[in-house]
């Protein structure tokens, strides 16, 4: 015998906003809070939380009820308030990629060019790394930092990157883990809303979005990561919040250096001068946004050349030194590059023929990257910050037979000899040159 | 930073298949059988399975997927054995009415016409009675038999109703209630597969299925009702069984009586030739189908017949006092009404004026009956046997000003003056007769 019950309404609003979201209705702000309240106070179970997700995955949620769940899922923590810092303070997201060390160059940048840098990151999962794993290569170096820990640090430093504090929209753990488990990651209303509740609770007043595009990237066409970024944009506007987009490219890794150790090397190494050309491109394109949103009366050009001029005089490495210190690590990596240790067991990769590199499959580098162990597969693993790979040759370049293109880092001989079989496989090659695909799309796209 | 992790296959084969299903594809009969085992194990939480239920609800099952389903549903548990009983043996399922005593008088009908009926029955849940509630009218009835002492009743009295086996189909008590929960009941694949894994796993060579349409079914439009008539007319054959499809009006209450002791009366009376017309029709309808295909050498007229003449000897009538006696029960309330204790505060609806009934809401009928007690909101709340109503005018019936048109039977004042105003709600009234609605369609749909 079935029967939809239709006596004893006041059991049934929980199934009634999960029906209504699978019927494609439009769900009021009060009943979004609520049934997020609900959730987080154990009322709405996990099973019907995934339904609901499910509901709003396949039925897609207005605008209107994207800033009521982004609203709601601030409102489950607390927010920080860096008014007292009586400064436009700035912040960079990225959607994730391969070689992605972009953070750890832009920070001490754009903080030595006079801006107050304030960030709150997360960790790798799958084959895209976190900032946060990368900067714990550094010997010492805290990412758990409380609330007043940040704000003194960005009062005395400008600059502070910590992992994501718990206090901060709990909501967004608890829904990403159970999105994670049930295929409901990939929609750009629940991707807009978790991004940016986080953004808008840590309190920056500019956030830069780098949106990546490609074979290792979360958004593999280019029309899905407009939208959600354009939705982001919109979602921070409603918050107060300045917005600036960048869609880059992400079908090879950035950079050269995949990894944990061996992608602080290179970020240091570029905040030297001697930087990998597309990192630096893209790390002086953000600067930019940045810089000429930061009330420091300087346009996009004015940013752009002091970027640079940073860059060139040491600024900017100076204060890479100085943020490690505040932050507890050993400060002597950034002249000293082996005190971020990589894995012992070193193996390079040989071009066989003469010819072109014509494509370098981001997604393939990374996963082998990640089978060496510097990601994890589930949140709490533990990730290794010493092995990696740096791939010399990119698209574009030229390569002789016997030349090395790439070289790996690993714990094991097995373990390096199946990285080398795998970055082997990222290679394509051609006779002909091969156009590097551009870094960014030119200027902001929102 | 977000990932979609497509490293670690192994630990990613659940949320792979929510996912096809998400993205509409079809998932293969070994992937639907390991999904629900793994459900059934453990490994698949409940929030994943109601992600896929989700998911299979807006994208849809195909009958390839469904007939997985059903056929994993029967597996999760014990199926009965039936053929060492060297008969041919019906079965009947109503998709749940108001007023619904069917199986009551069509039991003991066919048995008594030479057939042997065997069927496990649902409890009611909602506003909607269940057949095992009832029966629970009549002291001392035990609804709880095991396989051996279900079998052994079929061999001895040719007829038994038992509640659902837990050994049978413990999937589906499960996927039941975790369905109830996440707005994902009223779904044709997941609604045929449950009531088919049923139906199959107890046994019976030939099933009558009464669906419902209208105002008190489950159905509220014939389209959707015939869709999941054909499924389970597909999905019944495909394990080698007869199904018969019979679509019936549920527009008002079925016969007048409506609540347990009420019904069960109201069935004593038709089996000794005194019940509702439309009770009669429906009841002799679904008996002429069975009767044809019980191996007893009769067509569909002379099965009618031969139900007619059951009906008027009074071998229906033996036939259920025999029944009840081996289920425990009190056969002397055949003969005595009286032992089928009703609530004891009894008021009437009276007509305020001269007319027609034009219309009388099954479903506001039955959420008065529930409303009284006679019903249950959730699985195992306690049902009152004595509560209930008699509607004695029905559609196309003339009425007087004054004259009685139905009568409540509750546990207080306060009670039944609400249904009594619930009742009057339901009945409307015009001036010139109004057709009743036809019982069933003429034969069987399918």
């Amino acid at each position: 015998m079935i029967s939809s019950c239709t006596c004893g309404r006041e059991a049934m609003d929980i199934v009634d906003l999960i029906q209504r979201k699978r019927d494609g209705k439009e769900l009021t702000s009060d009943e979004i809070g609520s049934f997020l309240d609900a959730y987080m106070g154990g009322e709405v179970a996990e099973y019907q939380m995934s339904a609901w997700l499910m509901a709003a995955f396949l039925k897609g949620l207005t605008l209107g009820e994207t800033r009521s769940l982004m609203d709601a899922m601030i409102a489950s923590g607390e927010t920080l308030d860096l008014s007292p810092l009586g400064r436009t303070v700035v912040d960079k997201h990225s959607t994730g990629g391969v070689g992605d060390k972009v953070s750890l160059v832009l920070g001490p940048l754009v903080a030595s060019c006079g801006a107050v840098f304030g960030k709150m990151s997360g960790r790798g999962l799958g084959h895209t790394g976190g900032t946060v794993d990368k900067l714990e290569s550094i010997p010492g170096f805290r990412t758990t930092l409380d609330s007043g820990a940040f704000i003194s640090q960005l009062q005395e430093v400008a600059l502070c990157i910590a992992g994501q504090s718990p206090e901060l929209v709990p909501a967004d753990d608890r829904l990403y883990a159970l999105r994670d488990v049930t295929a409901t990651v990939d929609s750009n209303p629940l991707t807009a809303a978790s991004i940016m509740s986080k953004k808008v609770a840590a309190g920056a007043d500019v956030v830069a979005l780098d949106v990546k595009v490609g074979s290792g990237a979360f958004f593999r066409n280019r029309g899905q990561a407009a939208g959600v970024a354009h939705l982001m944009q919109q979602l921070g506007e409603a918050r107060g919040m300045q917005v600036v987009i960048l869609m880059t490219s992400m079908e090879q890794p950035l950079g050269h250096a995949v990894g944990n150790a061996v992608e602080v090397r290179e970020a240091i190494e570029t905040l030297g001068g001697n930087g990998p050309g597309d990192l630096v491109e893209l790390v002086t394109a953000l600067a930019a946004e940045l810089l000429s949103r930061a009330g420091l009366g300087l346009d996009r050009e004015q940013a752009a050349q002091k970027a640079a001029a940073c860059l060139e005089s040491g600024a900017a490495l100076e204060k890479m030194e100085q943020w490690i210190a505040a932050q507890g690590g050993d400060p002597a990596c950034v002249r000293e590059p082996e005190v971020l240790a990589l894995a012992p067991v070193e193996r390079t990769l040989k071009a066989t023929t003469d010819g072109f590199v014509s494509s370098l499959d981001a997604l393939t580098v990374g996963q082998a990257v990640f089978a060496l162990g510097a990601g994890r597969r589930r949140r709490g693993d533990p990730v290794d910050h010493g092995v990696g790979a740096v791939v010399q040759a990119k698209v574009g370049d030229g390569v002789a037979a016997g030349q090395e293109l790439a070289t790996v880092y690993a714990r094991s001989g097995a373990a390096a000899d199946v990285a080398i079989a795998a970055l082997g496989a990222a290679y394509s090659f051609s006779e002909e040159r091969v156009e590097p695909p551009p870094v960014a799309e030119t200027g902001p796209i929102c």
